[in-house]
């Protein structure tokens, strides 16, 4: 499953997303920007070349969803397709003890029924500009702390002037090449983003985390939300055509979406750092905690519902940094990206010019993450796996943010600057349950994964723990805070620092009483990898474009971008698997027992559901985790699917894309169709779907 | 904490201990076998030599316990010093829902209320006989299934014939430097151990997971047991001195008892091994499975209680192969290992008759790892990870059991030869208390994790599964077995083959329709893996005689080693950690809550208690994992203390000893006899120690 949000906030590997262009020997996919698209090499391969108009209408109808997603508009009404998987947190948070949507699915019959979804925001890029001179001249020779500062302060800067209707715009900075150039993406935001359709878990996510990132596959995993404005459907003509046709083999198909961090051409360095020290140690983090929920919610009905959203998060997400980390443990895949180094490296010493401009910066790379390592667990504990829990994710923003808004807008720690604040201060305070125990749960994890990492002699563990147990203060904290409340949230965040200082609650006077430490932390993190590392990619990109040309596509960023491919299947050690699922095989794979058991409605329907119609193939674009419910669109632009995961194989794509094995898995439209019309008939939905 | 039992169960490395000698560069310590002590080289160092008699005497004092730990007679009734976590299991078996001696402690006030200890075995170690010659003309020239048929059948033939009374002996030939040397060790074994006395869980790992492998320490970390024969204690002139005094800086302290398992002189391959595939798959496995166990018993006394020991255990177990993880992770650390197996290369390169007759065993070790890691995942979960489950394990062992004894003696797997089937017998009939929702836990939990590691469309899993979930599979077979009663257990034992296949118990049947899956991966690993790495290891063992003489000492192999040092801290990080704690610092850390809390019966105590008097010391001794228990001794073999742990400096120790860093940590006999004084008045046992 191809989100992100999560791993994002366990990595601790929240540098601006290194990017890096792809060395040649594994440069025949891509995830493009829409502004340096290569037609022309597709139009060699396939037959079709995509014009300016084709990558304007698919670039308007691809939305970005801030919940870690991809998703496009599919009717003139402001239908958006993506995957279930994208909008279980809001199904769930639209769920009570008695009505369970994200397990027993949603669909509103009408339009009134349509339910918002907290947190999550739509966004629509419109303008694509470039910044690099701007925040090149603002860095010059600043270094460390200083670089740091210019840039970011540069960053914000821009982004201010950019968009002056915060109410319907977003601007945002986008760091390219790894410093090697900056684009001001400008969107269309829709802050109010409500469900309209969801199927059962059930059959959305069949085979459950077994089948996860495997194929062949049978899930209904496609989802509707509706982007609205002023309290209506945003009535929009740039959108989709909805194509209900099986995808043919070999056609050329194209993923529109937002992935979201790939690391292809990191250095050595961080590929070790990422090896031996960050995917372990979260891998390991997650491992128990998602023990730690099977276990607290088994056989509790309440405790499973409530549960599975984070619960989903963890095993997606220890699936897919699993699948990373073996990929660099795998000794072929790992000489590889050596050898991609070593290329490099090579051109670049036969090439003086280029040598005297850039350096060494190999070393510089190796430096920074020599500290990085250093600071790793301090960093990783009481700066970011803390965020897991809502209640104190709410807390330590209220206190970062009242903090951080006393200062001039450039001078402002990233994620607070006015450009950033709105999306801050609709995830602080849209209404969202909050369930106690799990809250509990992961208070206390989090804290006594904090006393073994660091000690339980540490100085900042004593400050945090003082003489209780992480689980005596997990409870003290969840039972006393009054922070599930969005009234109490925004008068903390209206009332700024003082409200802030003068709060009794005792989540908020935990934050308050830690957050220095977390800070210096973060400083270290920002001034002495970051920089350092930012300044040193910005050479290397300088020595690829030198080495390899400009044609080369930024990693991912989670921003929008474009990949090519065609629908077809892949050979490992002699089996070859087939492009496409039908629901015949569907119904052969259920056994009864979870995760194979089909939902009642599904059996209801056997009868009348075509047993030879598609429901998930594959194809070899290119796409990670932040493509999910990326539309897949035909040469015509039609959305013949909903991207909603890679194949095993696709878990190296993070680091290296290998076109032999190498696969995405959509659901295809006409399973949605089908479900639509047998399963969950809908016909408000395929009249709409249809142009009606 | 020191034990060994669940990391073997765990870590699918169960290579017969690979032995190696030390390369020079770290050869200032060791674990040193009885027969080859070098006393000349302490006597310089410390100015006393260990003689023949002081040897004599100590070997016959220390006693191996099977559950996993070592320990000592130190009175002629034979009472036996051991650690608190090495009788937590025989604590909790004769614990009920209303009587917690695990968490509460023990004291047999009179003889009569000592308490049987299930599955535990005390072996005094009578003789050692080499017997290489014997193996290597067994073996000849055999290769792969050959070789291990020839070796382990010729193992067999030794044992039987060396021990003809069962009953009171037990002969184990022991592999040393990975095959250079076998020796035959003769024991004269105590089935019926009793408990004596615990002290609470609370005293004993005051500062619980947090503190453990952690100095400055307070835990009160020991316990006695006693050996029984035909019903009484057992009365011997062979028992070490108790001396309740205090341990001076810098003394020459010694070690007697029986390390698990070191791997000095793996070859890179077997380190890459260890670091990339086995290490991060067993912590991984361990990580979710100890959240589970946590979050299943939180808030339930009942589970607590039933669910302490194996939670101790897995901890436990995290902890030390974290700290064995990050040692092969540690650049440094790492470099010493490479620089000694390139050392061994340059100097067998430079002597052309030893080149000629070792050839290169380096590359044959690679070639049997890179098989190893081909087959490492079916056979972790397949054949060794089910066996945490107590009822799985008895299933298992009845079916292999029954199987094997229709073999000849010769032909039989290792492990079920008639030298080593009383053990077996014992562990399988010994009645010992089943809590069935942790069997169901750790069964299930298993079986997930084996579709998880192989995927659903393993014909083994398929198998495994049928159309069940692993949930639903696991409550079947615990709520349907009858084997949790030691008679069931004892019938179908006795039945052999014919009892086994006619048993309608499920997990009986479960066992037995997948122990030809389990056991084809068994046999891989043991002619494809295990047997080319002993041939190649018998060579390195040339090249290491050759190279660096023979004074050197193998690799643990739980049996009984005698290890030499001095009572002194260490600086680490501009850190001096001096060398013993006082009762003064426990109550000062103490801050009440879990795990620092003390138990009422501490805190009674306090007024009485001789807050000068030592609680714990360190020493730089070489130990590992197996030496809980070992008495550490002065030079006129009294004892001094009980060794339970190592520092975290010495959780590399498996692979290297750094003696600038590396400390055994052990607790005071002061503190004991301060604690059966003033704490748990136990006037009999302060008496029998005196000798009275």
């Amino acid at each position: 499953m191809k989100t992100r949000s999560l791993i994002v906030a366990l990595c601790a590997t929240s540098l601006p997303l290194f990017a890096a262009p792809l060395s040649p020997a594994w440069a025949e996919e891509g995830m493009w920007t829409f502004d340096a698209f290569p037609s022309a090499k597709v139009g060699q391969a396939y037959g079709f070349a995509p014009d300016q108009k084709w990558l304007d209408r698919v670039r308007l109808s691809a939305l970005r969803l801030t919940g870690g997603c991809s998703s496009s508009i599919v009717s003139n009404q402001g239908l958006v397709l993506t995957n279930h998987h994208c909008v279980r947190d809001c199904a769930q948070a639209n769920s009570t003890e008695k009505t369970d949507y994200a397990a027993e699915g949603f669909l509103a019959v009408t339009l009134a029924d349509e339910k918002k979804c907290p947190g999550q925001q739509a966004e629509q890029l419109t303008a694509i500009t470039d910044v690099t001179a701007d925040i090149m001249k603002a860095i010059g020779d600043a270094t460390g702390p200083a670089l740091a500062k210019a840039r970011d302060g540069q960053i914000a800067t821009i982004e201010k002037a950019g968009c002056t209707d915060l109410a319907k715009e977003r601007c945002q900075v986008v760091t390219l090449f790894g410093g090697g150039q900056y684009k001001l993406y400008k969107y269309r935001k829709f802050s109010d983003v409500r469900l309209v359709y969801a199927p059962e878990a059930d059959a959305a996510f069949f085979g459950g985390d077994p089948d996860n990132f495997n194929f062949p596959r049978y899930d209904l995993d496609a989802a509707f939300l509706r982007i609205y404005e002023n309290g209506k459907p945003f009535a929009t003509p740039a959108h989709l055509t909805w194509a209900a046709r099986a995808p043919k083999e070999g056609e050329v198909v194209f993923i529109a979406g937002n992935p979201g961090s790939t690391q292809r051409l990191y250095t050595q360095a961080q590929f070790t750092m990422l090896r031996d020290v960050t995917l372990p140690a979260t891998e390991l983090y997650i491992a128990e905690l998602r023990g730690r929920i099977i276990a607290a919610s088994a056989g509790d009905a309440e405790k499973t519902r409530t549960g599975s959203e984070l619960l989903f998060g963890m095993e997606n997400s220890y699936k897919a940094l699993y699948g990373q980390w073996q990929a660099l443990l795998n000794p072929e895949f790992a000489g590889k990206l050596a050898a991609g180094e070593a290329d490099l490296k090579a051109k670049v010493a036969a090439d003086p010019a280029t040598a005297a401009k850039v350096g060494d910066p190999w070393t510089q790379v190796a430096k920074a993450q020599a500290t990085y390592r250093e600071i790793y667990k301090p960093y990783a504990f009481l700066e970011t796996r803390g965020n897991i829990s809502d209640l104190y994710n709410y807390a330590k923003q209220l206190v970062r943010a009242a903090k951080e808004r006393t200062k001039p807008n450039g001078e402002r720690l990233p994620g607070y600057t006015d450009s950033q604040l709105p999306l801050l201060e609709k995830n602080l305070l849209d209404p969202r349950p909050i369930y106690p125990w799990l809250e509990e749960l992961v208070l206390s994890y989090w804290m006594s994964k904090t006393r073994e990492a660091l000690t339980t002699d540490d100085p900042r563990v004593k400050a945090m723990l003082g003489k209780e147990s992480p689980e005596q203060l997990g409870h003290r904290l969840v039972t006393g805070t009054t922070l599930a409340d969005p009234a109490v949230r925004k008068a903390l965040f209206d009332g700024g620092l003082d409200a802030i200082k003068a709060s009794k609650d005792p989540l908020i006077q935990f934050a308050l009483a830690n957050d220095d430490a977390a800070r210096a932390l973060r400083d270290r993190y920002r001034f002495e990898v970051e920089a350092p590392t930012i300044a040193a990619q910005s050479k290397l990109a300088q020595a690829r474009f030198a080495a390899y040309g400009t044609s080369l596509y930024p990693d991912a960023t989670f921003t929008l971008r474009l990949s090519y491919g065609g629908v077809k299947g892949w050979t490992y050690q002699g089996v070859t698997v087939p492009t496409t699922t039908y629901f015949k095989g569907m119904f052969e794979r259920a056994t009864g027992a979870d995760p194979f058991k089909l939902p009642p409605k599904v059996l209801a329907a056997q009868s009348k559901i075509d047993m030879t119609k598609p429901v998930d193939f594959v194809s070899d674009n290119d796409i990670i985790g932040g493509n999910s419910g990326s539309p897949i669109l035909d040469k015509t632009g039609s959305v013949i699917g909903a991207v909603f995961d890679g194949n095993i194989h696709s878990l190296g794509g993070a680091y290296g894309f290998d076109p032999a094995v190498n696969r995405s898995v959509s659901v295809s439209t006409v399973a949605v169709e089908e479900a639509l019309t047998k399963i969950y008939p809908a016909p408000r939905l395929i009249k709409e779907l249809h142009g009606g």
